[in-house]
């Protein structure tokens, strides 16, 4: 039994016309949104067309069955169809077609799984409101404080726009399952990055998905004359940030994975003039690790590093921590089936850790959660470049179909 | 023969209260604002009381003259009194008001210098409208078609501007002067940096001014996703910024002199979110020298540093030289005649450069120029902290005036 790439084509084409910008040839469907809630009618009549049954939860959660023989615990397999502003046609969506193919060719091959398999479609994990608000409902990690003061980037509040789109937002509360009544967590994604492309593997096989910590830091010198100040009489908040990104290397290779990342996306420069020495920095620093004591190493490090250079150029030096996730470790015998799998299927696959968050980092908190991912041609995503090879979404998509069969 | 200090304070005093906000107890008397216009007049009604012939040119370059016993070519005295939003009550005012104490000490002491001695308060050495019109004006570098386009950063005009001060812009090109009607200028200004205030001197003696270019700078990589790229896979524009300032230090120390300067002041780092690795950064170069050789040596050494960094990240390039300054000599008679009086008067002086331009940057490359610099308290200026203990400004105007004697 395979899944049929067609009907996959047919239902990413259609989706991605529903909140298809025709000028950008962006895809805004971003969580809520008219849109949003577009895609999610469309998903509900996909379920019913198959003759699967179909819920949705006090989260807005999509969620379609397909009953197992036993009532134990059920095997979850999911993602989600909201956007970023100006996304491509995959991204999440790849996952809960996928998902949908799985639970459809198994009903129509008269297949009953031994567990029950549930696809879900989780509310807003791109970030309209935060993030995968879907999964934390599942995870019950929500709480009516929470819910009352989750607002947009323009002051909308979360529980507004569910009530504007017939929600109770209360009742996000009620999402929340025991975690014994969830077997494992599987997803598909796409890769966001250029790994599998540059290797030309058609699918990789996640063993951990990263940590991160956020900071924002400061460094403080004095705003000084370009011309009449001696380069030596410089406290020049903007070089000690450029010393800073020089330490990066190093202290990834010191106390650093190969799964280590530290990026500098965002700078402030102030006063901000050609003919004036920087008086201030502000700068963000993303690290992100699969090791929760590599993450402390790295922050240590970090630290150790700022505050030496801004002792040796006289600055001030302050951070704030602005995020943390922790790392999730993949459930091995997950990680095993696939790879099993993926071999039996004659796919050349690749084993790797993932650098993006997703609903199966909350997921994999509560319960045994792995993750499949196709490769992204280029490494883009978040845009309408983003795209994945059918063949590579076919394989992936079996490797998914065999996957839960296995279960049970 | 010594100036009265306490007419210096008066007038200094006095002047800080045209255009003071009392707010932020900045002074606002930028070029042909109301202000500007006010402390000229207030500058004309204090020639007149010192009964000395006044004169507005078409630049509204305001004068004072002390006529000479011969018909010889002119000493020239100045510099200007508009100032930068928020400044303190220094900067070029200080040596207007010097200038004008001489003349008045000269004149009530019954002094008939051999040359014919004139005070010039320059228009717009600040810059609302591009900077040094007034010296430009009298150095014959105002074109119609100039005149025709400056323009402040509201976008208003200068010759807008004047009109609506009672001027005729297009007489502004009747301000120029003949070189050989100067014999040399001369002009007292506050350091504007840390040098003076850190040894202890009371002045300082110029002998360069600074030559300056500044570039904008692009170094173009690809956006891509903080977590899914690979540190060896990232073309992040923002680590070439990173390794060219890194660079700064050595370039300086290879091809400049202890007259070097090199800052980045600027820097926007695109698009500028902390999960997204940098695709553009686009930054601003400053470099000062006193010499055009060094100069020219110190933008091919950035250039190839650049061109290496952008290879070695995959970065493209590019720059855009934003404006040039040629540096000037000082006269040597004239910076010989300062070191004589300054030993004669046993001031304690520090023979140096000019890293800031000023109107006498303009003069000099028409006339022989010398300067007088007073220390700026922790090297402040362009700000109301801006100050000069009343004894260095003493020593300095005391200086000027037997300078300014021994000429003819």
């Amino acid at each position: 039994m395979q899944v049929n790439i067609e009907r996959i084509k047919q239902d990413i084409l259609a989706l991605a016309e529903i909140g298809r910008n025709q000028a950008d040839r962006g895809i805004y469907r971003m969580a809520f949104t008219d849109a949003d809630m577009e895609g999610k009618r469309w998903l509900q009549d996909q379920i019913a067309a198959a003759d699967l049954p179909c819920n949705v939860d006090g989260a807005a959660n999509v969620s379609a069955t397909l009953d197992g023989i036993s009532d134990g615990p059920r095997m979850i397999v999911g993602s989600h169809i909201d956007t970023v502003p100006c996304a491509g046609a995959l991204d999440g969506t790849l996952g809960v077609v996928v998902g949908l193919e799985c639970l459809r060719s198994m009903r129509e091959n008269g297949i009953q799984p031994e567990q029950t398999i549930e696809l879900i479609a989780f509310s807003d994990e791109e970030g309209r409101f935060g993030g995968m608000f879907g999964s934390h409902s599942i995870c019950g990690l929500i709480t009516p404080d929470k819910l009352a003061t989750m607002k947009d980037l323009d002051g909308i509040l979360l529980q507004e726009e569910m009530e504007r789109q017939g929600f109770d937002p209360l009742k996000a509360l009620d999402a929340a399952r025991e975690p014994e009544s969830i077997a494992a967590y599987a997803e598909l994604h796409i890769e966001q990055g250029p790994v599998l492309d540059r290797m030309n593997k058609s699918v990789g096989i996640v063993d951990e998905i990263t940590g991160l910590f956020t900071w924002s830091v400061w460094l403080r010198g004095e705003a000084n004359h370009a011309g009449t100040t001696p380069m030596d009489m410089r406290n020049d908040a903007f070089m000690g940030l450029a010393d800073f990104a020089h330490e990066i290397p190093r202290i990834l290779e010191e106390n650093g994975s190969d799964r280590s990342r530290a990026t500098i996306g965002k700078a402030q420069i102030l006063p901000g003039a050609a003919n004036t020495v920087p008086g201030l920095v502000e700068f963000s620093l993303d690290c992100r690790d699969t090791s929760e004591e590599k993450l402390d190493e790295l922050a240590t490090a970090f630290r150790k590093a700022l505050s030496a250079i801004a002792r040796r150029r006289s600055l001030m030096f302050e951070f704030e921590q602005k995020s943390y996730l922790h790392p999730v470790q993949c459930s091995l015998p997950l990680v095993e089936k696939f790879c099993k799998h993926a071999t039996a299927l004659g796919l050349d696959y690749h084993r790797m850790h993932s650098g993006a968050a997703h609903d199966a980092q909350i997921m994999g908190r509560m319960v045994p959660t792995g993750m499949i991912f196709v490769p992204s041609k280029g490494g883009q995503s978040h845009s309408p470049a983003e795209w994945t090879a059918w063949s590579d979404i076919e394989a992936g998509a079996n490797l998914m179909l065999q996957t839960l069969q296995d279960f049970g």
